[in-house]
């Protein structure tokens, strides 16, 4: 199961709206076929194991981190009827799958076919690497992370406005491996204004993945603001042009608007959104109670004034802030920490 | 010298201006006697240690944390004679005692009398211990250490001023012990004049332990501040009379009041100083470049807006920022993160 929730991280990001799963079969104790889900979710992870595993797939043990799907589609078969064709003995799944066309059916098909099923196996990390797909069939919405870089003050940048770099290499690197996770990545209309970040993936490899750009904005938008783009050639500000960061593409660049962040509803394909920025942002989100995940990198650096991380999240009290987040994963990052939590 | 390292722990915040040393005397494999440095600095860590011992000292081997003292006092023997005319085989120190006074005339006093020395062994650990009695050779001042109590966005309270609590009971009594661990206590005159803080050690043995109390005010005060309390008792604020921070006695409590960071120098018999808060205060220390540690605490909670953890730190760019702070000593404490972060 250890190697099918891996490969199921595969998708993750890429499979909206289907669900990033990850299978591997096994017969007389060697790998036969390994699948995840491929980006725009076809074909299904036990499809791409099946196809791999052939004839060795018949008597085998398929190992899936979601219940294998039971509803038919234009796109193909079910999935639950391909492991019954491929004579699998035995299906071990970590979740089931909410998704009300499969919701017990997958596994009740196979079943019925004699096959014998287990599930609940790892199930928490299955549930944590397909938060998206679960996210949205729960609350019809994406999974939110809050990417946060502070120093040890909270602060996101000095009073000027500067903020390259608080956090060092490593911290940016495993950022953008962050991004490649997800569909789409979200800033204020302030960060916008400013920075004009590209947001993409900027990691060997993987430069392709990277993610749909959304803005934040309340204020009526009367152009798009790809229309707008060329104010930020000669702005001269702190971020200078020669920083790639701050280079973008009139050609290829897309950005989406939305009003607020209950508007995220209306992001077509996208299970997983990476908030990044800034504090006016995070706050809109934090104060609607829309963040489900929290990145938090820091840097052991004081900065005294400067720009806070958020701003006003709409706490009554001391108490009603306690209690809300649960430390989930922990790591040094050359200089810097990260920390991840999750919505308690 | 891990045991004698532990003894000299036990004078930490009460021997100024004397070091806290600490002493093991080994023969024949057992431990004959033990000293550490006494409130007020006597008697030295040798003297106890050896006056335990008694005549089995004769061919011990003496493990202290600095180099026994050369230098006569009329308060007492050195402590190199002492063991000289203990008969004692052997002396293993942590560091030498840059008193210029002793500064290596201990250990010729002692090799000089036939007895083997060797020096270096944890000197880490043993600078760190004492690293008031070392600062106030060096600098001429205390040793001075930053306590922040924050969220995860750096924030030490609500925009109300609410900051009870921040962090939980593990962390609250982690602070109570490093209290008893320095000589004095600073707070701002913001956070006097808020709170009264009582900045006593609420922890049952030693309470006997609460340091003396120091408040940082670059307004001449035309009277001292203890003439005022009274006004506390009837604010009805948040800080509620039955919470038993905010109680005070007027037949006890004495507040010393310093114009700005620098006049730390004349806090006597001060080596160790312990800086509270508030916001203010704590960037004037750290602008003035006189945090030595810092103590960081951070509950797993985000408050937004709010009071943040420091004011103007006087930082010209974020380069400046990096390389300052070397993080030394991470626990967890509950729900709470310590953090210790030492001058880089």
């Amino acid at each position: 199961m250890g190697a099918a929730l891996g490969l199921g991280e595969r998708g993750r990001g890429r499979t909206a709206p289907n669900p990033n799963v990850g299978c591997v079969l096994v017969r007389d104790g060697r790998v036969v076929g390994r699948g995840w889900t491929q980006p725009g979710g076809r074909p299904h992870a036990e499809a791409m194991a099946l196809r791999q595993a052939g004839e060795k797939s018949r008597g085998a043990t398929c190992y899936t981190t979601l219940e294998p799907c039971a509803h038919r589609s234009h796109r193909g078969p079910t999935c639950s009827d391909l492991l019954v064709e491929a004579g699998v003995a035995r299906v071990v799944a970590a979740t089931g799958d909410p998704d009300p066309r499969t919701d017990g059916d997958g596994f009740e098909r196979l079943r019925t076919a004699g096959i014998t099923v287990e599930t609940g196996v790892r199930e928490a990390e299955a549930r944590r690497s397909m938060a998206g797909f679960l996210t949205r069939r729960t609350h019809g919405r994406p999974h939110v992370t809050l990417k946060l870089a502070t120093s040890l003050d909270g602060r996101i940048a000095l009073p000027s406005g500067e903020s390259r770099w608080i956090t060092g290499p490593e911290a940016r690197a495993h950022a953008h491996a962050e991004r490649a996770r997800h569909e789409a990545i979200l800033v204020g209309r302030g960060t916008w204004d400013a920075d004009r970040p590209r947001l993409d993936v900027r990691l060997t490899g993987v430069e392709d993945r990277s993610p749909r750009r959304v803005v934040l904005s309340s204020r009526p938008t009367t152009r798009h603001p790809s229309e707008s783009w060329g104010r930020v050639e000669n702005t001269g500000d702190v971020h200078s042009q020669d920083d790639p960061s701050f280079r973008w593409d009139d050609e290829t660049s897309t950005w989406e608007v939305i009003p607020s962040p209950h508007a995220i509803a209306d992001l077509a394909a996208v299970d997983h959104l990476l908030v990044e920025g800034g504090a006016q942002a995070a706050a809109a989100f934090l104060r609607a109670g829309l963040v489900d995940r929290l990145l938090l990198y820091r840097a052991p650096i004081l900065l005294g004034s400067g720009l806070p991380a958020t701003g006003d999240i709409g706490l009554a009290d001391l108490a009603s802030a306690h209690g809300r987040w649960r430390l989930h994963d922990a790591r040094q990052l050359g200089t810097d920490r990260l920390e991840v939590y999750e919505r308690a």
